[in-house]
């Protein structure tokens, strides 16, 4: 199931951000596609090598990793590079399943997981909507300046054509500790329910190092 | 790991299986042990087709399925037929593994754990102790009248020689809902969790119905 | 995810359930709730065991079971006892999980996915809604006279209180030959894609013979 | 991977055999083929549902499932219905995949493994080869009277065409206690190694104790 | 099962082959031997640091790890170094078992699958057949020059005794992303059916996303 | 199950360990305890980083790396940094559960088994034992010098008070290459049979390449 997470960037990262866009060099995005998805993308992705790509990246590299939110819901083992994508009138990306793996070697990615950070208003383009197919639904989002949208990766998706103005978004993939998505749940819910329990019992307490016991337990039993 | 547990049987049973136990019919115990186990094997066994016998298994079936302690610890799917035993001096059974599956058909049981209740007063006999190989130690038991000793069918185990008097004691096997050791484990704690916290939470608080989805879908991944 | 299929029963159907709606017998429906749902349940059930509740149920079974897309969507191995529901003002059901297991022995149900087949037409009550938490968000349903919702019984879950009018419904459970909702994904996608090639290939050709392969060593790997 | 056992069947059983064959009833064999497999299956089966047809069952039957490597390499857990086949001039089977289960209820099979008892000599009759397609090499068969070949069912296979004579043969299905095969050679060869050490060890050696437990243990482990 | 890929290398790399083999330097190759293969193992292996044994080498792998065949067959995750072997009259390498972990640290390889690449022609040498032993059978290779064999690492394998002449072969192992033999003849089939049905589809097409997604996420559940 | 094997270090091994602690730098301990543990963790820790912390480290690491127990029975494929530790009166460490990771990158250690050296002779010190729960009952190690207790990272444990004197110990944590404690043991099993088969086979005799196998495909079957 998706999630969306508000507020992921802040004012002063906007600022930054804001500052850095027009700095950015851009190329043709269907370098980082799989063979399927080549023909289907139809946008501009921003060179993060250059010296106000690397701040962009390490900025919004940081805001992801830091939160508190991401890490209980995704439990990220690895993470992509991150790719900072601009579409255009007419621009888009037709349905498609994202590859398996990503990379090769060390740096080599299992897509668990696929996000979309929105970067733009949304009322400063029309159509751009990212499009997740569950099971015969279409769930569409287009989310506020600083949404973070995850979602699994094993869904067909697109991005609807651009039909006025530009969408600027940051997009990469998340590697996760826990490869089952059931699995994720149910770790994430024991989570919450500790931080819940911690308001009313000392973390020592009977009650919580029996939560605790199991919540490390199922980590050691499915971490990978 | 086993587990004892105390007063499974109470006064009032006790008094009926004074009176049933001289009624019984016995016969030499080999018949249920298999290839391996049958010559190191050397107890008698009660006949639990007659009327006597019936009221026994029926009495001991009874306590032993209705018991909190053992639903939560075992998860029982499916019992073995029990066996009522009797060993004098001289007896005993040498070391051995139980065989995984007993019985065929729908009676098949696969034996996840292993169970012995204690019929006699263990000062009534010399020796006669359920030794369990865990790992290179022995962890032996000489359980009181109506203790019930549960462990994992996977140990090589004996019954020591009984050197004096007559052993009595209750044994079976429990295909459990749940294969695995470290998952019951894991069902077990949050079990008493959630016992634990109905002492202060609504049932249908967030909190106990966030933990009773984890147990229900912790037991529908691994249930069998 | 939950997935909605349109008219599982047809006018026939519906005649027949005009005709047998107002002679079934009602009790209290708490009777069926598992220990924490129990009180959060309001709602009458029927008695299918009567002569208009048999042919009721069996009208809906037979519906339901020869259903193309349930069986390719749900690979059904067991079957609950269906429940007619009805639901009045003021009644509802309280957000709770589904037990993993009902029922015992050989009519014992593992229930990996929970449905509710609408018997009346949405406009003819206010309020009752079926409302499933995925992830934080909330999917509500409220069907067409004749639609079948099936969804995870892993999510927690409500029926919104009724406002006004009568709701009608019949609900139930499936234990699924497949256990893992990813798995039956990836089945339910295969069997689509069979059918498409079908239009175009014959069925003995290399294609379909690798895709049948596929699929039917898939169900041996993951069918229980 | 395939194994042929020979003499499954012995001289008396074929001198049964021999009575039994002429006295059989025979319908058309498209019934049992499924969907995919039905337009390529020309030949002719045995109603075994007659008196004649009862013996010859239950003469294969015994010697199946009492037969010792029969056990050890595919330790059953189910049976299919057997079905005696005649392919004549022109028959065969095309290339299909047996489908994953049989039946329904308590008597559903799943499919892990496929048999051919020939009951005719192979010089009786031209063509008419088991072949089995083993990842792109074919794997052929036809064997003596009274072999019996098992073979995965997960393997595309086909009976090539019967050129001239009658070929006779029992086939059947097999529902393993282990699913994987990988799991049941594991299996096969601790018992082969079990039985060579008895013959210079005792068995309730140290050595063979620990053989017997890893031998239950994996069992418990995998078997279904 | 093995199979055999021919001319994995081509003329112009068996120029460059012949060119570079009388370079070699070459020592006894019972130093790569687990503890069990040692005394089994006569031969001589190259020393493929020096400036002629790094040119075969990279020769060699550039043309293993290309290979469209060797990819979808093995999905190689990470290669053992690569070990070029030649036998003399008088030797060979008696029955073993691969060891099931190579190398330490990062370099340490799963041998799932192990491979021979044939640099003589067979009838240059008498002898040295590898036989594979497949559940009993023996599975006998002497390829032509340029031949692949891979076969399961799972099997008890040999070289015969060489009778005349010289064998040498290229050998190594491969360790695969995805562990299970039976998971990998799946992907294997469902990507010859995807490059199969792109002659008639286009690959944004319904049925090829279907099939691209399905591979993809079967690659995410298995994929280590 | 712990195990606890004797002599790990030697006599000389001690001397230079009485020679080491005494140059050691000391600091609180409750740096490297997670969040639930800190609390309850006091105790005092070396600096390994220092000349003599090296040495120390280093002897230690060689003595535990190379012990075939240890290998045997853990099977290691990644050790945490080692912790020495020493609690003087009143110290000790509460009721905690070890994390399920500890460390990042490629320096990630998942916790399956924690060890204890004990560096001081236990009447050295009062209290100061290490208490493991195991499902309800307390297995109690107070070990003598040189002694090292393995146990699973899975359970509750503590140290007791420490009421007299100073306990120094040595404690780390191991991933193991077979991640369940049941098939760890399967495996010890069969290691220590074959060890014990070798002393009447011949290690290229049928039982031993059985044998040989059967481990080889377990360790690929089963390891990470």
């Amino acid at each position: 199931m998706p999630i969306t997470i508000g507020n992921v960037l802040d004012e002063a990262d906007f600022a930054s951000v804001a500052e850095l866009l027009p700095q950015l060099m851009w190329a043709d995005g269907t370098k980082t596609a799989g063979a399927v998805a080549r023909e289907v993308k139809k946008n501009r992705q921003a060179d993060l090598s250059t010296r106000s790509g690397t701040r962009l990246r390490e900025l919004v590299q940081t805001a992801l990793r830091t939160h508190p939110v991401v890490q209980a819901f995704a439990r990220p083992a690895k993470w992509s590079p991150l790719i900072v994508s601009q579409t255009g009138e007419g621009g888009g990306y037709g349905t498609h399943i994202d590859n398996a793996f990503m990379g090769t070697g060390d740096s080599r990615v299992r897509t668990d997981l696929s996000f979309t950070l929105f970067l733009s208003e949304p009322d400063s383009y029309e159509g751009g909507e990212l499009n997740i197919d569950m099971a015969g639904m279409t769930h569409s989002v287009k989310g506020a300046r600083g949404d973070l949208v995850i979602y699994p990766s094993t869904t067909l998706h697109q991005v609807a054509e651009v039909m006025r103005g530009r969408r600027i978004v940051c997009v990469g993939w998340i590697q996760s500790l826990i490869r089952s998505g059931d699995q994720r749940e149910i770790l994430f819910d024991l989570d919450n329910l500790k931080a819940e329990l911690l308001a009313s019992h000392d973390k020592n307490s009977p009650e919580l190092l029996t939560l605790s016991k199991t919540l490390a337990n199922l980590t050691r039993m499915w971490g990978e």
